[in-house]
């Protein structure tokens, strides 16, 4: 019983954590949404919902939403349109679909700046071209002064999966490699450094891209891709931890060689944050079977999105659920799902 | 060369009225994402996109989007929650489609009671279900005290056209009946009651519904609707002129004939509103030729929802793209749409 109730039911007020997308994120998806909506399609809690549409047997379509309350708005590598777009494109794209369409919600504090809301937009519209989707439906709103902070926006998107596209965690066995497109931590660093506040001056830009393109690569030289996701809030620890969740297995990663830039390893050191759980938002991570990894590898590193990509870990069976890091110096220790954010707002 | 440039080309700043559903939302539309999303879908600017799927012919998917910024977040006749999906769902509604998939975005400002979103989730969760709608997809995102007004929420939704379905307002003729399902201004004056700061008391709610069933009433019996929308922001006014939009007919309303509680029209006079402007959420608007208004509005005084259904108009030559209301002492004046809010923050 006492277990049962330190799990979350005594939550009594929505704390920040509730947001960052680690453990109380995943509780508060459990105890309160997944438990209000349930349904088998949302149970799934993929990155888009797959829907086998009832007028048409033969594909599937994805649907996805996010908001975006990033700040500052406009950091290096991006802006809040921008990261909305792609991080939508990608939510599709991580469940083998050709992102088709998307809406958007732009929620705005009185006051705002037309040229902001301008330029924004129009990151939106040259993405959106680039990737060829089309924002189809939208919505304004706007909030008293101190009621929200500058512009948030929300974007949804739907896709259609194709017939032969057959992407499940189900599949996954011990022996999978786990693969991921670049170096990690740039996004999560890049807001931070935007923020200001710090005595260094740094480079550091956000990943912030669509991974549609790369992906496509991927899916076209493996049918044994059995997992895809973007390692934004919580980084790629939450992203393992979240693919060895209510699983019957484990990861193995080894350290040495999960890519990360020198510069960000060097700030992160100073800043006292770990690289694995800051946010990227133009990395995949992906689960493939131990005969397809190098073919994978492959392609990726001949796409410039992939061009760092690396064999990061293998799919364990013991310890089940469990994320294990084997160190540099040959140790190991377990890597988790982070208890609370390192940075809130970053996408 | 003055003219255009009055015409929206000097904002320089968001303005609350740009998100009122009135004219300077509709500038910001036409001037900003319409230029900067061009493309023939978007450019329908319908409640829903109408797209139709590369890989499925024979349908259409209705896709649609609506943040919630409402003030207070609980009101007579319902709360955020209910008017968010009731929202989507109607916007699906009106398109011809049926709803079946729902997303929910919730932007939360820390410190929010735990209570307070539970209740607004079950009560999502008890009209998808009541609607036979699935919320398949979902966001969550903390933000800082003071950084938004306690809750936001976006859902986005889609929905199936049916192949007989053909709804257009391009088959709109002059002879056209314009009919309306019920009382108005109903959900305007709810919450500003709710807001408190008057003196008198009033029981008036909301009414806030899901008007899927009464609009599939609708199209059982008629092949001759050729437009609907529920005039929620805006009013009545906003949504006739909607209609006239653009287009080479106007509307004759006649005022009598408006279906106004005797308590909403007394409260309108007291403070100086029109409720010809006041925001609904549980009425459409129906354009649908002479022959077919009589068994239309048959089936809708039929439905619950559609009891106090009324013609209240028909569509005319001249003159265009104008809304002239008949006043019950015999003269005529044009309802325009809104320059600015009459109150913010009502849905």
């Amino acid at each position: 019983m006492r277990n049962k109730k330190n799990k979350g039911a005594d939550i009594s007020r929505i704390l920040l954590a509730h947001g960052d997308g680690g453990k109380l994120t995943h509780q508060l998806i459990n105890n309160l949404f997944k438990k209000k909506f349930n349904n088998k399609i949302l149970n799934e809690l993929g990155d888009s919902a797959v829907i086998q549409l009832p007028l048409c047997k033969n594909s599937k379509l994805a649907f996805t939403t996010d908001s975006y309350v990033v700040n500052p708005l406009f950091f290096p590598g991006g802006d809040i349109g921008k990261l909305a777009i792609c991080g939508t494109i990608n939510d599709l794209a991580v469940t083998g679909a050709i992102p088709l369409y998307i809406s958007c919600g732009f929620i705005i504090e009185e006051g705002l700046e037309y040229e902001i809301l301008e330029k924004i937009t129009e990151s939106m519209a040259k993405i959106a071209k680039q990737e060829n989707v089309k924002i189809v439906t939208g919505d304004v709103k706007v909030v008293e002064k101190n009621s929200a902070d500058k512009l948030f926006i929300n974007t949804s998107g739907i896709g259609i999966i194709k017939q032969n596209i057959k992407i499940s965690n189900k599949k996954i066995v011990a022996g999978d490699k786990v693969i991921i497109s670049g170096a990690i931590g740039e996004h999560g660093l890049a807001i931070l450094n935007a923020r200001g506040g710090f005595d260094f001056k740094s480079n550091v830009k956000s990943d912030c891209a669509s991974l549609c393109s790369l992906i496509k690569k991927m899916l076209a030289v493996s049918k044994n891709i059995k997992f895809m996701r973007d390692p934004t809030r919580g980084g790629l620890a939450t992203t393992l931890n979240e693919i060895v969740d209510v699983q019957s297995f484990g990861i193995l990663v080894n350290e040495e060689s999960v890519p990360i830039k020198k510069e960000i390893r060097a700030m992160c050191e100073i800043l006292g944050f770990d690289p694995l759980y800051m946010a990227n938002e133009g990395k995949v991570v992906a689960v493939v079977s131990k005969k397809d990894a190098d073919v994978i590898l492959k392609a990726m590193k001949r796409h410039p999105l992939g061009r760092s990509s690396q064999i990061i870990g293998e799919i364990i069976n013991t310890p089940k659920r469990k994320v294990i890091v084997k160190t540099k110096i040959g140790g190991t220790r377990i890597i988790e799902m982070p208890a609370s954010s390192q940075l809130p707002r970053i996408c």
